[in-house]
């Protein structure tokens, strides 16, 4: 049954429909736009109903595909769904399924890894050709056709205002107490045209609380219920805790140099384990009234939040716990006006992350001695996830640090390397490299003064002395002594845990 | 003798000196902003007279030292003469001379390659450590002090502001008639400080004349008379040429497709023979009221601006061969009104290329089949000059470009690697490649289909079925079929060319 308070446009009740209906819709070699960023804010209804009406047509003897654009990473729903009947011929901007990766390293899906930035203003440009279809979650339509977001922004704005036909999917869990949390700014244009963005602080409001729609293009309204599919939070382990506490140490050094405010400055930070240690990390230590400047709202930062060590948000999305889901719904007045949920071609703005001075800590698969910085690929080959908004933040950034632990696969694979079998953020990108073992600081330093420092700080025991012994190899032998490389080695421990499962020799 | 004219603060000809006598005041270990962006308004007498001082003492048996700090590269006087006493520890933020190279590459000299646009900040930031002193070339000092600048700004109004000391060449030969064009913006802050920069269109004024500076700083004037040392103009070769065409023709291909407007967008392109071509091919093309917005004033683009092509151009140096030069100052008045030269900072700045929408078109020294750009380094250890601007440009423009030739050494070097043997510009940021075999438009492609885009239209003759075979091989052996890679092969090119002078087997 359609709940008619949430859809307050009577033109569109005629648009009402199943998820089924929806779906047929959609044409095939479609480029379809999706709402989505984490697991919040996705359609599911519509993209498994997609995904169901695929798998038919294969087993009938037919290919259906389309092209699959979203905020970031989604929900099962969509990128499991549509991944696992091959359904999807190229994927952008980022992914983290399973399923998704599955296809993309086996050959059979192309992906492109780009900069959460760039996404909205090449759909702009033209660049990726027309988008067709938006399929588009959100809690409420208004009398007007315009629409209350829900759990996250993304890319909803561009694809609502650029796709030809709008599917929406009216959320009923979605509480209608969000409105007001969301922030759309409508003053973007094409170049030659743009203006400065007038945002200077975290908190800033400078859009619309709503998304403004074309009903006329609206040719499907789908009434579903259901909660967002984040994973459980799970307790920082020991080895992010090191990370944490080192990362602490450093700011508390830089306040006493002068070289940051006491109140530091607005925090990025990606998701999982780190990232949670260091939120963690930053609730229990000196830091009063901090602000955020991010893609995603996680549950370390409510704890911050309620304990009013952070003052307030400015993020995309949403990405919480069950529990962390709860409290934030139990409270949402108290939230509502500390967090702030905008498009992420703004959360991830190179002007503002660089106006607002961003400290970026962002996690990493792998750096090498040098300094370069992968995010992306496993030996050079094989995707994990993508880029996301990590280079918008580290290029952009006051300060840009890269975390992982020193060692990865049960200590099979050391994460610092010779060279980086993938470069996502290079030497002249990465200023603060921290694992368990220790943070190096690569301000003011040279290539060769960041490897020794690099080795002396961040490398597990077990990759100490072999790393070592590459460095000074190369200094030895390398034909230029800027950068020592021995171009037979430098990548030969990738090939190894390749070939033999360990990067030890 | 002393050109009272030119030193109007009577308070300072006290402080006028000759360079030798300047040079005694800079202390061993000092850190040292020079003026200097290419050949530009670089001093020359007192970085001359310090080498000399320098090469004394390393004949007494002394040591001594400093950290250099500059706009880009500058003129032999500085780098070259430095570098040749072994007198520079750390040298930052790009060089191109040759001996400076050799040092760096033999490791006596540490180098640290930036993006330019980070440059002022950092030393803001206090990351750098402290500014010990100043020697900047200006064209005149006012009475209050200010002073009027010469061919570049650079970081000229940081390291005034940032320096203890400041010792000023009084650059006779820099005609006072450039009054006027500069344009110094004082609104930068430090986070959590900062606001929009308010600048629209590459022609807009939004600063002073002059460059401030507190007269109790100076400590040393000196007077000299010289011209810029700027390399002649060479025409572009056939090569050049053929890059200079495929890009015309996509430019005019992407107009006529609605993807760019009819006066094109600003454009910035780098220095050398390719960009020569590329602005003489515009000079001669269908496109009027271009605009630019650029590093350097360079002479094809005043060719353009005589033709009115180009409307405008804002840069932070002029770098004009000698001929331009006096086309330059011989119709002073007329330039003035069209050209705008702007601290770094500004000519660079993320958010103003960002906002204006800029093409960004930069020379690189190779990339690889999956579109990561190497702009800096020979068989990945050695140094050829450094990033430059061209991360500014690249990663924030409408359109990133990259150009080359296909081949390099006389054909025993391939531009189109497996692998890059550095990376620079990620495959993230890199959306057109040319070489004089033709254009791959990476746009809106996975990264085997930019491979397969780039071996079929950029690939010179002699190595496209060595690199056809490589990625086929890599496509069928690698374990991720994202990024296809053999990684025991990635660098194996760079290697051989090491070993035998040739990436030919
Ligand atoms: C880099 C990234 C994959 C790390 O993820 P994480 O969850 O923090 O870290 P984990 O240690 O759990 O690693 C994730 C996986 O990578 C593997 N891994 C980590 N380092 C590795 C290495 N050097 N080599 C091979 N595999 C590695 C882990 O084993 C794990 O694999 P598994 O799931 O099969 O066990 C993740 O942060 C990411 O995708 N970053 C890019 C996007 C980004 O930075 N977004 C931030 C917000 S803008
Ligand atoms: C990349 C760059 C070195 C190319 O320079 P260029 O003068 O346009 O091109 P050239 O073809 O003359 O190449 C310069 C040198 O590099 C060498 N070279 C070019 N490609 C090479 C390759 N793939 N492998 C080895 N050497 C190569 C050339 O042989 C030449 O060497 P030589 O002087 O000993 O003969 C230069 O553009 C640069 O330094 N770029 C980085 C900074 C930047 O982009 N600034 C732009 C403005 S922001």
């Amino acid at each position: 049954m359609p709940e008619f308070d949430r859809i307050q446009c009577t033109a569109l009740h005629s648009k009402i429909m199943t998820a089924e209906q929806a779906a047929e819709l959609i044409p095939e070699g479609a480029n379809v736009g999706m709402s989505g960023f984490t697991g919040s804010g996705s359609p599911n209804a519509v993209p498994q109903a997609l995904a169901n009406r695929i798998e038919k047509l294969y087993e009938q003897g037919k290919s259906f595909k389309i092209d699959l654009w979203t905020g970031a990473s989604t929900a099962p729903e969509i990128d499991g769904a549509l991944a696992k009947v091959n359904g999807i011929h190229t994927r952008l901007p980022y992914q983290s399924d399973p399923i998704g990766r599955k296809r993309i390293n086996e050959g059979s899906m192309q992906y492109i890894d780009m900069h959460l930035s760039h996404v909205a203003q090449y759909v702009w440009f033209g660049f990726f050709g027309k988008l067709d279809v938006a399929v588009i979650e959100v809690a409420g339509i208004l009398p007007d056709g315009s629409l209350i977001p829900s759990t996250s922004v993304g890319n909803n704005k561009t694809w609502l205002d650029q796709a030809d036909l709008v599917i929406l999917e009216v959320n009923e869990y979605a509480p209608l107490a969000l409105a007001g949390m969301h922030d759309i700014y409508y003053g973007t244009q094409l170049p030659p045209h743009r203006v400065p963005i007038p945002l200077t602080k975290t908190s800033d409001r400078i859009g619309e609380q709503y998304l403004r729609c074309d009903p006329n293009k609206v040719i499907a309204i789908v009434p579903t219920n259901k909660s967002d599919r984040n994973s459980a939070f799970k307790a920082p382990d020991d080895s992010s805790k090191r990370i944490a506490g080192h990362l602490i140490e450093f700011f508390k050094h830089e306040v006493k140099l002068g070289r940051l405010p006491k109140d530091l400055l607005p925090l990025q930070s990606g998701v999982g384990n780190i990232a949670n240690a260091v939120l963690a990390g930053l609730n229990d230590g000196p830091f009063e009234n901090l602000t955020s400047f991010t893609e995603v709202l996680q549950d370390g930062m409510l704890a911050m939040l309620r304990s009013g060590k952070l003052a307030n948000a400015s993020c995309t999305a949403l990405s919480l716990s069950p529990e962390g889901e709860h409290e934030f719904m139990k409270n949402i007045d108290f939230y509502r006006d500390k967090v702030v949920l905008r498009p992420q071609e703004i959360s991830n703005h190179p002007e503002l992350i660089r106006r607002l001075g961003v400290i970026a800590m962002n996690a990493m698969i792998e750096a090498d001695i040098y300094g370069n910085v992968n995010s992306t690929h496993v030996n050079g080959s094989a995707i994990m996830n993508g880029i996301g908004g990590s280079g918008d933040f580290a290029r952009n950034a006051y300060l840009s640090i890269f975390m992982a632990n020193s060692i990865a696969k049960n200590g099979d694979v050391s994460c610092i390397v010779p060279s980086v079998s993938h470069v996502d953020h290079t030497e002249h990108d990465v200023q603060i490299i921290v694992t368990d073992q220790g943070l190096a600081d690569l301000r003011g330093l040279s290539p060769k003064e960041r490897a020794r420092s690099i080795i002396a700080n961040c490398v597990h025991p077990d990759y100490k002395p072999l790393l070592q012994d590459y460095y000074e190899r190369a200094l030895f032998q390398s034909v230029g002594k800027h950068t020592p490389t021995i171009l037979s080695e430098a990548l030969s421990w990738h090939d190894r845990a390749q070939r033999t499962g360990s990067m030890k020799p």
